[in-house]
This record gives C-alpha cells, sequence and structure tokens, in this order.
C-alpha cells in the first residue's frame, strides 16, 4: 500500500516513515528540505534495509503533485510538510499563511483529483490556545496565540469544511503535544537550522557543549516549581500514532481530531533533570523573562486516542533523554 | 494618483472605479470575470468620459501581478476580487478558500515586494456571525457560519498579523452589509450569473418577468413582519465609502475595520413594499422554509465610519429601488 508522505524529510516525517517501511507500507517522500536534508531519508533507508521514493520538491508546485499522483498509486498521504517556529511566524505571517494554507489546500485538490480521500493532518496542541485546564481533551475550546498556531486552526478548520462538502474523506487530525527522543539507532533525530526553537535540542547541544547555557523562559508559573510544564512524547511514540491514525482512516470515512500524548506534564526543570540523569551531563541554566503566549500547564488527555485509535505512548522521560542524546553524540553537528 | 482594483468589472467593484474615475484617481483594473463581464469596465468609461487601465488575469497568477506593480506606480489597492456565494462556498469549500485566501496571500506578497502598503479589503458583515444584539459595532465578536464567510474572517486575521509584522503597512477593512440598487445612469448594477443569490436581483427578475414570483426564506423571525431584516445600502453609497477609507489610509498607518451600512434595517417584506411603490409593479411572493444560518435581524451601527472616515450613506430605500429597477429595465438578461 503506497503512502506520500509530504515532509518526510524532517523530525518526525523521518521517525514515521520508518516506522511505515518497517510495517510494510511503500512510502513516496515529498520534500523541499526547507527545513531538513536528504540525509535523513538515506538513513531512513539504512536503519530499515527497505527503500523509499522521493520527490524533492515543494507542495506549493502544482505540477508534481500531479505528476507524483499519477505516477503512483496512492491511498493515503500523511501531511507533515508546513512551516513550523512561532517566532518567525510572527516576523513573515504571510509566508507562514502562504506555505502552510495554500500548501495544503493545493495537495487536497490534487487529492481529490485523484480520488486519493484518506489524509492524516499534522496539527498541533497550539489549537488549544490559553487552555483553561489541564489535561486537555479534544473537545476543548479552540485558539490560537500567533500567526503559526491560527495556520494550524485555519487548516483544521477547512478540512472540517471540506469534509462537510464531501462525506467520502477519511481524516485524522493529530494534535501533538511535545514530541523530544530520536529513534534508538541513534541515526535519526531532530536536527534544528541554527538556535533551537525547541527546548531538548538546546539542552543537548549544551550537553555537547555547542552552547553555554539553557535559558529556561519563565520560573513563576503556577507549577511545582516555577517553570512551564508540558506533555513530551517520544518521536517514535508520536510516529507510531500516525500508523495507527492511517489503519483507523483505511476503514471509516469522518474527520476526527486526535491529542498524541502521554497525559503526563513535566516541567522544565524536570525535563532537565531527568536528562542530567540520564547522561550524566550537568546542564547549567539560567531563568529568562517568559515569552509572550507561553502558558504555565499544557497536557493531554490521551484517552480519545487510545481508546479509537488503540495507540498510546509506551516510552517514559528516560528513554526519551538518553535517545535524544544519543543522536545528539553520534551527530554533534547534525546531519 | 494610481489605483489598483481587483475584482473592478464586478458589481461593486465598477460602481467604485466609477467614484475612484470621478475624483480624479487613476484605475488600473484586475480582473479574471470569472463572476463578470468585460462590458461592465466599458460602461465605466462611457459613464465617466475617462479611460481605465485594465489586465484580464487572475490574482492567483503571480507573474501578473509582478507585471501589473512593475509596469504601473501604484499607491494603493483596493482588493474585490473573490467568490462570494455562500451556498457555492458550502459545496467546493477547497475552492472558494484557495481562491479568496491564496489569492489575497500573493497580492500582499506582490504589495509588499513593491513597497505597496495601502489596501482597502472587502469584508463582510458577515464575519458577525450570529450577533447576539443589534446594531452591530465593529468590536463584536466575530465567527463565521459558512466558508464564505471564513475566507473573509480568515482574511482578516492575516491581515492583521501582517500589519503586527510590519507596522508600515496601512488597513481598512470595510465590513459591507447588504449592497443594493445601480448607478443612477442605470448603465452598471448588480448582473448575477444564472438564478440570484441576492434578494434584489431576484425581486427585479421578477418584476421584469424573467422568474415567477420571490421566495423569502423564512416568515417567523423575531421582526415586525416575521422575515429577515437586514441594512440594505446604495451602491454607489458603498462605492463612495471606499474612496473615504483610501483617504484615510494615504494619511495614516494602522489596520480599522469599518461597517458600511445605513444604520436602518428593513425586513424582507419592507424592500418588497418600498419596491412596488417606486416601481408600480406588483411582486408575487411565498414564503419558504428559512436558510441555515441565516440570522433574524442584521444591521450596523456606522458611527465609526462616520466619525472615521466621514463618511455615511446618503441615499434611502426608494432611490435603492428605483435606481436597481432602472438597470433591469435597461438590460432585461443584463450585460
Amino acid at each position: 500500500m503506497e503512502i506520500l508522505v509530504t515532509g518526510g524529510a524532517g523530525y518526525i516525517g523521518s521517525h514515521t516513515c520508518v516506522e511505515l517501511l518497517n510495517s510494510g507500507y511503500d512510502v513516496i517522500v515529498v520534500d523541499n528540505f526547507s527545513n531538513s536534508k536528504p540525509e535523513s531519508l538515506r538513513r531512513v533507508e539504512e536503519i530499515t534495509g527497505k527503500h523509499l521514493k522521493f520527490y524533492e520538491s515543494d507542495i506549493l508546485d502544482k505540477a508534481i503533485l500531479e505528476k507524483i499522483f499519477s505516477e503512483n498509486n496512492i491511498e493515503a498521504v500523511i501531511h507533515f510538510a508546513g512551516f513550523k517556529a512561532v517566532g518567525e511566524s510572527i516576523k513573515t505571517p504571510i509566508l507562514y499563511y502562504h506555505n502552510n494554507i495554500t500548501g495544503t489546500l493545493i495537495l487536497c485538490t490534487e487529492m481529490k483529483k485523484h480520488n486519493v480521500k484518506r489524509l492524516v493532518f499534522s496539527s498541533s496542541a497550539t489549537v488549544y490556545g490559553m487552555p483553561k485546564s489541564v489535561p486537555i481533551s479534544e473537545y476543548f475550546p479552540l485558539s490560537a496565540t500567533n500567526p503559526y498556531g491560527r495556520t494550524k486552526l485555519m487548516i483544521e478548520t477547512i478540512l472540517q469544511d471540506m469534509y462537510s462538502s464531501d462525506k467520502e474523506w477519511s481524516i485524522a487530525i493529530l494534535r501533538y503535544f511535545n514530541p523530544i527522543g530520536a529513534h534508538q539507532s541513534g541515526r535519526i533525530g531532530e536536527d534544528p537550522n541554527g538556535i533551537p526553537n525547541n527546548l531538548m535540542p538546546f539542552i543537548t547541544q549544551v550537553a555537547v557543549g555547542k552552547r553555554d547555557k539553557l535559558n529556561i523562559f519563565g520560573g513563576n508559573y503556577a507549577t511545582h516549581d516555577g517553570t512551564g510544564v508540558r506533555d513530551y512524547i517520544h518521536v517514535v511514540d508520536l510516529a507510531k500514532g500516525h500508523l495507527s491514525a492511517l489503519e483507523k482512516i483505511m476503514k471509516t470515512s469522518g474527520i476526527e481530531p486526535y491529542n498524541l500524548g502521554t497525559g503526563v506534564g513535566y516541567s522544565v526543570l524536570d525535563l532537565v533533570k531527568n536528562f542530567e540523569k540520564a547522561t550524566n551531563k550537568k546542564i547549567p541554566y539560567v531563568i529568562t523573562a517568559p515569552r509572550l503566549g507561553d502558558i504555565a500547564k499544557c497536557y493531554a488527555n490521551p484517552i480519545k486516542a487510545k481508546t479509537i485509535l488503540k495507540w498510546s505512548a509506551q516510552k517514559n522521560i528516560q528513554d526519551m533523554c538518553i535517545d535524544a542524546w544519543r543522536f545528539q553524540v553520534n551527530n554533534p553537528n547534525g546531519y
């Protein structure tokens, strides 16, 4: 069964390709390498011992998508491709809206044209905005605090309207919490360009000596130690969640959002301590001003995914730290 | 001063071109005639005795926009181009999102590239969703009940983010209430394709004998006669509102929404009676089921436009009926 994976060379994309190939799917990747490297796909093949088909292209290029759908017998699409940096999205919102929303519109247009109506979409817990309580369930009200989040929210709305107009569509919207860690082989992992936006790559870069110290944004949140609490999930667990979603949308049409998280919250300092324990490395840190739009606590109620997708996260915070560290040590300068 | 008018051949666009030319602006129109005719632009020139420059193109065509901005010395853009039929938007949402949102994103990208940062955007009172009370002020909460409305709402949000990222932009968001009527010359007016979606063209087509009777959607609303109440505004008044907005954005940067309405609500039956009185024509009607998403009453608080733009509607309901009828009689089959 042929699955198109947009943005398949990225962090979550590459781990998902590994799981797809290991489960016997044929994988076709389209990626423009705007925030990833071809090497990650080479390593996906190395890890799995299998071949994947690859197109280097932007999904905004309708002609290439046309070619991809014509040349292959695609049965479903897992759509990762999109910009994801909050700060950048505030500086260049039009670029973000165009890349994320127009990209999805062109993809859906081509899918419909070729009668491929099964889609797994990468959304984010950011669509819960400033949730009134935790844990967060899928029926919580949605909002967003920055343009990146609004692209995710708008795409969810657009997909809902698309489904309403044509009930043959089968769509899983996956709302990711905070993926960290790496494949246990240490061959693929998170490889951000420039200064990491996310916590774990920053920690591993401090641990490996690339950066002096960790900046923790905000130490006065209403949490057990004052630092923000998040639902960290191992990227391999997250990748497996995509396979469960894929199996689900193969069976029935509809559109449903699913939280992909562990249901457990750890503070920034909890994560630092766990990392130090797992790796025997000291992480110097300073607590600086909180970032605008950041919330105190964010973790999932993951019961819907457990019940309907038969999926739940298996790996713990120590696994996440050890695996993230292994990738960093093996790849001190990324791919 | 050169003004680019996207969708300038359409109903509101063509009336705005007349007012722009009459006020001494140089007008450049880009239109793909997806829902309009070249004849309307010929008549704009006939009415005004002035020439306008014209490009037949879709605003989704980046290369043409590039050419338009390079060949001309454009100082501001009035952006009408977009699909506008609620029913169609429910059936083909992806087409609507792509045309309206992607079109605006490409336009804004080209504007910024050519350092043109003055924009008047055609929004709609539909962004107030189901307002809790009337009259409706600009600070009311926003929502939408269909994909068409969501395209307007999303574009407003995107423009807000764009302004936040670059404070040189100067943007007026015009939230139209219900434009009816036609230019007093009887040469330009509303010329819908197929069955009219809006009330007045339906009334005039019944009056001229093209249709048997008027269907009134809903007769049990909480209004004085049970039919829905709307804020009908003469299209020439509305067009003049664009000139006031243009003058405002020439002076200061910022982004502001303005209601363009009269502040007075008329029911469907009020409009029918006024039309009958103005034209001496009988309009047979039947009251049928209400349309999903329609609200009982919708009319503007127009004080913000009056105070800040120094604009208010001048023409009354009789003017609207007489002018709409004149256009219909002179153009029984449209352009």
